[in-house]
Formats: structure tokens, sequence, C-alpha cells
């Protein structure tokens, strides 16, 4: 049926999360309730709902007391909520605001101190909290569920794993396809196709795709511009295995490429090594950043790497940790994250390499292994 | 070089935003400002950011004062923020806070009264700017810029045109690819793909695919379920043009429908039409809503249409105003809006129709133009 022919790869081989993933999850975030001085969590941030739950609807909040949760949504999930989410959950539906369908369920009762995720609730949600739970203490515990799922389990490992190879494989189909005359968006379009034809349930973000002087932008779009020999080509592409993305960059050139930025390739490339040696479970996320920052200032280019070197990967395709100069956060064994070191050259154009690794006590493993050496194509 | 050997249909025709267009709606918002009673704004709302500026980045804080105004932004985009704002834009790279980066430039000094969209400002960022504009007065004037935004201008219905007519013929293409064996996810591939080639930036949202008993969720997920004789398959589906989206459904039968979804189809449709023509500048969107909800409940399934009639579209997908029955909004000329009942039988099957219209002083105009007939493939 498909212009190509071939059926989407079948998907039984997939990790799949079953109900004891998540009541050992949700027992473990229960269990330290007392520790944050709370009774109750509101769950409203997508990613930690779908963590603690399954549930992948648009609109949801749960609510988690320690003995039980309740999973508060509106009528267009009523099967979807009760078909993903684990046993274990009360499935309430309601019309309009979630938080009154809370309260007026009851489960919300004689609670005197309910956390909640600061950084996942509007000023507004925050003021209608405050309203109709109005003899209730309402705590910030932001990051309180990300301190639980930035650690990754052996599933999600698994899911991470089979999206870098999914990845890996549109990186390889797409070479022969970066031609004179090809536009940008033309490689943009494949890139999202073929990662769902090898069974991806989506992209993890928009694919980038820039050439020539547009890799000088690190987060550029996908446009009509028409790829030209000596262009560099830069992909940044990610897709996503039952709720795991993956997050790899990819520069190559078209034709014999530009002296600076055949240059730079290699101080990239240096500085991604060096990254990749410094990570280990118990380093902070800062020397790891560090470490590849200062290969890339010693060859005078420190003004050219103008983002953070890497963060984490799981359900959200930014999470924690982050590595920049300004990170606190400290690497554990289980964290997977992207190391992905980039110089940019405003008029001449960008080179970044972008790797998902695990980290694990004696150092990381690589999760993507598409080649890095310089192609001339 | 794809595998249809198709290029992607040049962009040139379509409809591009120009510095004009965004001189006059800066104009008008700060014009705005004394009504509100505040001296200058701050913009955190992505599609408000896109609206004013034509900065489409994932990281910017746009601060109007009345006669200025400055984007802040990160390193990543240098380039691309100059590129894609007018020129009246000062640009200003910080890392870090952003609020706090625009403090420094100390463009903010001397102001006693900020106004802020608290709907799109999390209770932390609200924290954060309390404590780096302790001065001043922050005042929450959420809805400010969608006031001005939901009433669509010539060149951005222009681009919903073009949006709706990419859809409508993916879903032609589509018709031919339905059969037996093909699976859900096939079909949300094409359907992301196609609409690219077409030139599309992008889907507006994840592409639903259900079929069978899946069709009785509203906002099913295309899956690996294999389509079979006799299934229901529902599709909706939109695409970007020029930031703008579209958002369509289409219920359609591989060979004989059940007779209940075949009778809840024909009650559908007739919902539909009692809304279109319910349609007009200065109706109240409850109004709208309540005439296709009174066809479906006479029919005995008030109870299966779980979700509201319609939503504005434009530069987010589900934008004001709503068509819902607690709704508070009037429509209004150069609206566009979705109109999509649903009816939805668990265990069974469901049918939703969905289109998208532009409103008028004296009705309105359907910008997607695909059969509504029941259509037995």
């Amino acid at each position: 049926m498909s212009p190509t022919g071939i059926r989407t790869r079948a998907r039984q081989g997939f990790p799949r999360l079953t109900g004891r993933v998540f009541r050992a999850r949700m027992l473990k975030v229960q269990s330290a309730f007392r520790e944050h001085g709370i009774e109750a969590l509101l769950v409203t941030r997508p990613s930690s709902l779908r963590y603690l739950s399954g549930f992948t609807g648009s609109n949801g909040l749960l609510v988690l007391r320690s003995r039980s949760v309740v999973l508060v949504t509106d009528g267009r999930y009523q099967v979807q909520a009760r078909e993903e989410s684990m046993r274990a959950v009360r499935v309430v539906i309601v019309r309009g605001s979630l938080i009154e369908g809370a309260v007026r369920t009851g489960f919300l009762r004689k609670l005197s101190t309910i956390g909640f995720d600061d950084s996942a609730v509007t000023l507004r949600m925050y003021r209608d909290m405050k309203r109709v739970l109005s003899s209730a203490s309402l705590k910030p515990v932001a990051g309180f569920i990300e301190d639980f799922a930035e650690v990754k389990e052996a599933l999600e490992l698994a899911a991470l794993k089979m999206a870098a190879r999914i990845s890996d494989s549109v990186i390889a189909q797409l070479l022969p396809l970066v031609r004179p005359g090809v536009q940008e968006c033309d490689l943009a379009s494949e890139i999202t196709y073929r990662q769902r034809r090898l069974g991806a349930e989506r992209d993890s973000f928009e694919p980038i795709v820039a050439s020539g002087p547009r890799t000088a932008m690190p987060h550029a779009r996908a446009g009509s511009r028409t790829l030209r020999e000596g262009d560099a080509v830069l992909f940044d592409l990610g897709c996503v295995v039952s709720g795991y993305g993956s997050d790899i960059t990819r520069t190559v050139f078209l034709g014999k490429p530009d002296p600076r930025l055949r240059k730079v390739y290699g101080i990239v490339r240096s500085a991604q090594d060096a990254a990749l040696q410094a990570v280990h479970a118990g380093v902070s996320a800062r020397a790891v950043d560090a470490a590849a920052r200062e290969v890339i200032a010693r060859a005078g280019y420190a003004r050219n790497f103008p983002h953070s070197l890497g963060h984490g990967i799981g359900l959200e395709v930014h999470e924690r940790p982050r590595l920049a100069p300004s990170s606190k956060d400290t690497l554990r064994a289980g964290h997977a994250i992207t190391i992905e070191p980039g110089i940019y050259l405003p008029g001449a154009g960008g080179v970044r390499i972008e790797d998902d690794v695990y980290v694990h006590d004696r150092g990381c493993d690589l999760l993507t292994h598409s080649p890095r050496e310089l192609i001339q194509l």
C-alpha cells in the first residue's frame, strides 16, 4: 500500500510496559510522600502521568494518595484511559476543570498537605487549585517524579535502544538521498516517513535538516533550500518507541568540504570524544560539559558553541540531567543522555555531532551507532 | 529522490507574512496597553511570540514597551531570531533565565505595571519574575493577544485555505489505500508523508487513525491494528502552512457498515449540518454547539457525544473560540473554527465528521471540501 510497497515493521518485538512496572513505580513514589511532607500528590505533567499510569491522553490529572490513585480526564478519553492505565487506577470522567472534578469526587477531602509540580502548573491553574482546595496547603515538589524517572529501568533502556537503532537505520538510508538539487524539506519528509515505517510511534521532535550556510543555525527548521555541491548538511532527528525517544545528529558533506568546516569537524569530534571519556556515574554534569567545552575553547571557538553539551532523554526529549556549565546535576547509573557538541560559524556553516549514551558505574555505552567519521558524499 | 520520485511541491505560492503585517499587529497590541492599565507586556506563549514577531524558536521572551520591543532568546537562535523577526525587534542573546537576561538589559527599568499571560507562565516562572522584577507590579492579562489573533487577516485566511486544501488532497489520496490487511500506523505514516510532500511544514498534530471498535475512542492513536472487511475507519488529520493549521476528520467504511454505525453516520452528518447553518458572526459559540447537540440528543445519543463541538484554529491547533455547552465566547467575523460532532458506541465503534469554516456576517464558508457523504470502500 505504501509508495515503497513495504509494510510498517511489526511492533511485536517492542518493549511493552506492563501493569507490574507501573505498580512498582507508583509504590516507590507513594513511599516517598512522608520524606517530602505530603499526604497526596497532584500530577499534571503529561510525561509524569504516562510514567506513573501509562495514560497518554492530552488532558489528565492524576491524584495519588498513599494507598490509592485516581485519574481524572474528560469524555474523549473514557475508553483510552481505562485501556492504557493499570487496573489499580480509578478513572473518573469529568466535564470542564479537572481539578474541580477531582474535588467533586471527594477523593481530596481531609487532606492537609498536597504536593504539586510548580514547574508544570500555570499560575492560572494554581489559583484554581487554591480556590477549590482552600482547606489544604499546597506544597511545590517540582522534580519529585523526575527523580525516579531519570534513572532508566531495563525495559526503558530496551525501548531507548530500539529507538536509537531505528534512527541509525534512517541515517544510513538517508545518505544516498543527499544529492544536489534535493531540498532540505524533502529529506525531512523522508526522515519522518522512514522512522515510522521502521515501527516508530512518531518523531521525538520535528527533524532538523539544514544545508550550506543554514547549518550555522543550531536549531534550523528544514526549509526549501536546494542542496548544492560543497554544502555541509546537518540532520538532527529522533523517534519514539514505547514512549521513549532517541536524538541523534550527523553533519555530512556534499563534495569537498570548506576547509574551515573540515577543521571544525575534527574539533567537534575530539570534543565529543573527550566528553564520552568523562562520562561515568558520580561525575558532575558540569564536568562532562567542561571536558568538551575546553577542547573547543582551546581551538579558539569558545564563542561558537552557544548551547549546552547535552540532556537526558526518555519520555521527554529534553529531561534531566542537564549537561551545561551552570548545571548542578550529577550523573547517575541509569541516566540516558545526549552528548552533542557543535561549532557554528555565521555565514559559513556549522557542525554538530550528537549521540545517545547510557551511563554506568565505569563509563557509558553508546546507544546510537552511526559512523562518526567525516563523510564526504 | 523520494520513494514516489516526486519532489516536494514548491512553496513559492504560499502566503508569506511580511514585516508590514507584524508591524501592524505590534502597533494594535501596543495601543491597547493603556486600556489594560499596563506599560509593558511580557510575551511567553510560543504562538503569541510568533504572531507578534515571526520568531518560531522554542525558547523566547518578547518584551513589548509602548514604542519598542526586545526579543530575548538563547545562543542557539542567534541567527534564526534575526532572520525571522522583523527589523524593529532588538534581539538579545542570553545564557540561562530569559527573564533575568531581560532585566540585565535594563529594558525593564522604571516600569511600574507589567502585563503577562498567567495561563502561559508556570508558577515557578512567575516566582522568578516576581523576584527579579520586585519593584514593578505584575498584572495578569491572559487572552490579551489572543483577542487580536483569533480574528484572521487575509494572509492568515490564505494560509488556512492552503493547509485545508493539502489535507483534502491527502484524504483523496488515502481512500484507495484503505484496504484489508493494512495497519492503522501504515495510514498514519502516509498522511504525514503526503502532507509534507504537498508542501506542508508539518502535521498540525499527530494524525489519528482508528479502525473497527477503536473508532469508539475519540482521540485514539494510530496503532498496529490491521484493517478488516466491515471496519469503520476514522482519520483525523491536519497540516501547517506558514504557521497556520488545518484540522479535518472523515469516517469511512471498508465494505458494508454495521447498521448501527450507518444510522449514527446520518445523525452526525445532520448534527454537523445544523451547526453549519447556525454559524454567523454574533451568535454565541454555545448556541452553535447546542444546534448540533440537540440533533444528537433527540436521536438518543446525548451521552455518546462526550466532547465539545469545535474550536478555533490558527497558529495553535486549539485556540479560541471554544464551541462547547459551557463556552462564553461569541463568534466574530474572521474566526476560523472546526465543526466536529461525533457519536461513539463503546465496543462497536464511532463516527466523527469535522470540517474547518471561516465565519462571516451572514454565515460561514467551508475551508475543507472533502465529500461528507457516507463512503463505502
